[in-house]
């Protein structure tokens, strides 16, 4: 009986590891869809710039424009939010952003600076300078992917 | 010959057609991804502020605040940019959406609007106001969900 309730109680306490678990992992897959959505919005704005920068789509200042501007809502959410510590999970994300936490939220704090820029001279309709900022841009995403992204 | 160049000249039209719909496809899986991504944001902060609602998390104001402050600024992204006409594809969009645009951009509105009215009364910290509101923002995305998207 008592070896009876001892095995009860493990049980049970085995149990609640296991929901524990998989409610953090529930937590950690909402943050990584969040962070992951957060991205595709980028790649929405991002996208026809720099299609429009490469020459694969004749330039056009109104869209460039209203992309720009869409790009700056979209780095307004709070993307350091979907990275909760640890929460690697089944993502791209590499351990090195929570060991270099302030560098991780200073590159997403670059991000918001270059983006406002590039709102700015998208709305000059220059197009070199539109070209050239959205260049500094790209720089932002490419410098925190090749530190904190692994390949997959 | 000039069979063999007639057949050429199908086989080349043909393909040109084949990459026409497939580059619209991928135009329209972009868009998809878009709106999704929107939505999954939406889900961050309305998530944890419907727990609070429910009572299967405790109330905190200060975390309610923050996510209706989130779910202000995702409002803010263009949802309807991310439904170009007749973009069902491989999405729960139903095709009323284009039959009823203005309908469908005007609850889009709506749900700025009651986020908007949310954030305000979070600030306030009043809980029983917070919930009552958080209901009321809850009941535009059920209405437009009814409406425009189909269950799968």
């Amino acid at each position: 009986m008592k070896k009876g309730l001892l095995q009860s109680a493990l049980i049970i306490s085995l149990l609640g590891a296991a929901t524990s678990a998989s409610q953090a992992e529930v937590r950690i897959q909402g943050a990584i869809d969040f962070r992951e959505s957060i991205m595709t919005t980028f790649k929405w704005y991002m996208g026809p710039m720099g299609s429009m920068v490469k020459g694969r789509m004749p330039f056009d200042a109104e869209l460039f424009k209203s992309r720009a501007e869409g790009l700056v809502k979209a780095t307004r959410l709070d993307l350091a939010e979907g990275y909760p510590k640890g929460s690697v999970g089944d993502s791209e994300a590499k351990p090195e952003i929570w060991e270099n936490w302030d560098e991780f939220e200073a590159k997403i704090q670059s991000l918001r600076d270059e983006a406002a820029k590039l709102q700015e001279v998208a709305a000059t309709g220059d197009e070199a300078a539109i070209k050239a900022q959205f260049g500094e841009t790209g720089k932002v995403c490419g410098s925190c992917h090749k530190q904190f992204r692994s390949k997959k």
